[in-house]
């Protein structure tokens, strides 16, 4: 089968490799409906990030099951799978706390690379989550998104704890922060100010439920989000870049009392406690515990009630990676979905 | 009257001091019955924290009221009151959403230094608890804890979401963390892990509700609560000391979607966001909202249903108060209580 790999920093290509087959009796083989790029494979992309000799790439997917192991019982082949970037077993203590993205046997997907033709899934009762039937085309952009960006933007929402009578403020623009844009909306909150300087990607916010735009950054961005909150911050903001300057921005935009869902994957960013003590916020965050979220959002995607899928603004054939990435990290796309 | 000053790092003394008249209409005027040394006291006069010339010191008190200005409603001269470390109005939507702390017009009271005699107390009606009538003698120790280390402690526990069912861990076991044991007690936890290495504090911990004493600290205590806790780690943990090494234990201790409440003033400490991120914890804390708590705690104090006024175990003449700041500063005492 085909599938993306990354040699060296800016040296992408997709490449022949052996079809995936059943590992573990708990295992499912998917044949990949459509795969996409991640703001954070442009980490190691970048070269920001190191990598080991080549790496199979991708941890975003949504496809048809092909074969499962002897131990999958929930799960057949046939059935159409939205899942995530982590497999989880869905049974231990962690996820049915809520984080399956911590589970203790998690796997993550980024290992495997699902920006391929097929990918074995591991845990596939606990990972993957079917669609009432198979889904027609115009909904499966949506639901690939469902497998990271919005369960994640949706993470950072509900980490931030937004909802009615709430002011919420996203700091990023990004596939996710304009994920986070539409669980704001969703779950209630009063009024919705995205952080952009990009007039695609403001629009895509309004679309999705922002009913304020802030160009300003750092501490001209801060100061007008106090300016609209009588003085006060925001009550809840979420973090969707991974900076120092976004995580500072996101604090400081923040009421005391107040909560910041950060899920921007941050690198060498040293925080100040003495900061996050006097500022006085709620502060949760890290790797989305999507699966928690997938079967509301595969729902309101069925049902139409929401259209993330409007994030991928460039689709190519997954022979065509090369030029997602160079998209992606020239901004030039918001999102690249690839057809496998 | 007599007051504590700090004129350079080691060096403090009492002296006489203009007493304190009511300068704004919304102030109180004290007559303090008692003060303490409270742990952050320690910062300048170890020379951590920079003072700028002579300093009045102390931010704890309970006393008697004296004289109120024209715009004060509720608090009325005779009363016996507590109060916390900053004057805070609970009219502004900070206070209302429970973060007096963050006042909108708060005013720390450590920059009028309630070691002392008398004290002026701004913002009195939004500032002060009146007991229901004068408290006999033996239950001064415990309100006086209920003005700082037991709302701090409290504040922690609440912070960490320490409830039934729950296993809690404490780092450092000075005023604040055996408090914190108390609060964890009578907020329903399940079991309560006092981290210490102190016969007296941990005896002390015990008699507040600990189930388990942890002597282990750094790696070694993170290991031994994870150890406890089928290799999750805690449910709640609570963070007393305000060091990297504190903080860092405490976040390793704790499962993923668990809570950290952080109390402890951190100096020059900076969070690598990365392992903040990976843990997946909520964090909250900082200067703890401790008005928003008093009522609840006079009630318990006044009922004899808690004695935190156990951790004092010196007390002192106001104007012996630099042999209080040296028992406190090479551990001989947990905490001084002063009479002035």
């Amino acid at each position: 089968m085909r599938g993306v790999v990354l040699n060296a920093p800016d040296d992408v290509y997709v490449e022949e490799r052996d079809d995936p087959r059943i590992v573990e009796p708990t295992d499912a083989v998917i044949r990949v409906a459509a795969t996409c790029v991640c703001g954070s494979d442009l980490w190691p992309y970048r070269g920001v990030e190191k990598i080991d000799g080549p790496a199979p790439m991708g941890h975003e997917y949504v496809g048809v099951v092909e074969e499962v192991g002897d131990q999958v019982t929930t799960i057949r082949p046939g059935q159409f799978v939205v899942g995530s970037f982590f497999a989880s077993d869905n049974t231990c203590e962690i996820c049915r706390a809520g984080y399956p993205s911590s589970c203790v046997n998690r796997v993550l997907m980024g290992t495997i690379g699902t920006q391929s033709q097929r990918a074995r899934i591991p845990l596939a009762d606990g990972t993957l989550v079917a669609t009432p039937e198979p889904p027609p085309a115009d909904l499966v952009p949506s639901l690939l998104a469902a497998s990271d960006v919005l369960g994640t933007g949706w993470f950072g929402a509900v980490a931030a704890a937004a909802g009615p009578g709430k002011t919420v403020a996203v700091v990023g623009d990004g596939a996710v922060g304009l994920c986070a844009v539409l669980a704001a909306t969703r779950l209630g909150a009063e009024r919705i100010v995205a952080m952009s300087r990009h007039q695609d990607r403001q629009n895509l916010a309004r679309e999705f439920g922002a009913t304020d735009i802030v160009t300003e950054r750092g501490a001209e961005g801060v100061a007008r989000i106090k300016d609209m909150t009588g003085g006060l911050g925001a009550h809840s903001v979420i973090e969707a870049v991974g900076t120092l300057e976004s995580m500072t921005q996101a604090i400081r935009s923040t009421r005391p009392g107040g909560h910041v869902g950060f899920v921007g994957l941050a690198h060498d960013v040293q925080l100040p406690v003495e900061e996050l003590f006097y500022a006085q916020v709620h502060l949760h965050g890290g790797p989305a515990p999507v699966r928690r979220f997938l079967p509301e959002l595969i729902e309101l995607i069925w049902n139409r009630e929401i259209d993330p899928g409007k994030v991928f603004d460039l689709t190519l054939p997954l022979e065509q990676a090369a030029e997602a990435y160079r998209a992606m990290n020239e901004r030039r796309a918001i999102k690249a979905l690839l057809t496998p």
